[in-house]
């Protein structure tokens, strides 16, 4: 029997990206600082390779915030940002997608902020491992910890 | 005393809408998938009539997503969509807004995408019903799982 | 060994706003209702002076959402609105920003409507105090307590 303050939870914060290759079609893979200011992974809860790794299998609520931003003004073109929250398990070879949230962005002027908020209880199985996708990293708000973060709790 | 895998908690998934009447003036509601992919209920919380059914007095987590899009460009109208968690009660007739969120739309294109996310901690009688009312089931995305959801979680 | 029926936790509703002079630069921050209607309050988690004060050291999931409306058009001019979760701690004179959401807003007509979620875990002393500001507490939508609220628990 579990207390509650025995229990793997995590709060990632985002951090200045590392330019990193695309991987095959998939959506690029956010980076996160994981133990300085705010950030921290408690109880068995590890992050490694961009990814928090599930240490017990049980109902997770898991969270993100992504805040895109951009300097140059949304014209014409039709311009959406997409956020996801992506789960590797090691028996399945293709990420699932849990949630996931795209805006479309209208003519906002040159210097654009908008934040997306995902958040909802899975179910993970031990050693499942949770990122998160976005659409466009260029555009991901990476200079405040508390614009862009990741995170996710045992319920 | 009860250990926290035994709580009741419910995570539900979008699934194409069977075309239904307007009751009343109440915003329609929508329909869930209760047990396939992602979702599921457990621990005596269960899924009836578009509703999600508390077994036990406490304090619920409850949170939607709608994924709300269209195909036909937003002009000058002014429009906007809207989505509420709506509790009933045996006791009381009418339904209680819990959660609402009405978001502008501006022009968007032929084709957008707008995402709202709800959510809040709500003491809920033994016997109460959740639903999640929306401003136009036309306009709600059902294509995928990840994209529209709603559930709940005994603290 | 504490029952979660014992952990602390608020759930706090918007109200008419009393006239309040700008406290140095800090963006001005909400008043809530907390024990009427949906609101409440439990478990040594005490409303005062328009902040939550945690009880009891541990990670607490925060929230909140604003509903921020308007009835003058927003044209040329780039405008946009925050919202900020802040902490005050004692030992520390200078509030701290825990989670910021910053919205750009576009053409939406003459009465327009834009919420904002926030939510995360964040790990709060015994004594630290919780609020929300706002970049203009004019445009906060204070009419119905289940469009614009703010809430903590104990995980
Ligand atoms: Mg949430």
């Amino acid at each position: 029997f579990e207390s509650s303050t025995e229990k793997p939870r995590a709060h990632l914060t985002v951090k200045k990206q590392d330019p990193s290759p695309p991987v095959g079609n998939q959506l690029p893979v956010l980076q996160w600082e994981h133990e300085r200011g705010l950030a921290f992974t408690k109880n068995n809860m590890n992050y490694t390779n961009k990814s928090l790794v599930i240490p017990k299998a049980g109902d997770y609520y898991i969270y993100s915030q992504v805040t895109f931003r951009g300097h140059t003004p949304i014209d014409n073109k039709p311009a959406s940002v997409t956020q996801v929250i992506t789960k590797v398990t090691d028996s399945y070879p293709e990420p699932t997608q849990l949630l996931t949230a795209t805006k479309t962005l209208c003519n906002m002027g040159n210097n654009w902020f908008q934040p997306i908020y995902l958040g909802a209880v899975i179910f993970m199985e031990e050693g499942d491992r949770l990122m998160v996708n976005v659409s466009d990293i260029q555009l991901v708000d990476y200079t405040k910890e508390h614009k862009t973060f990741f995170g996710a709790f045992l319920l």
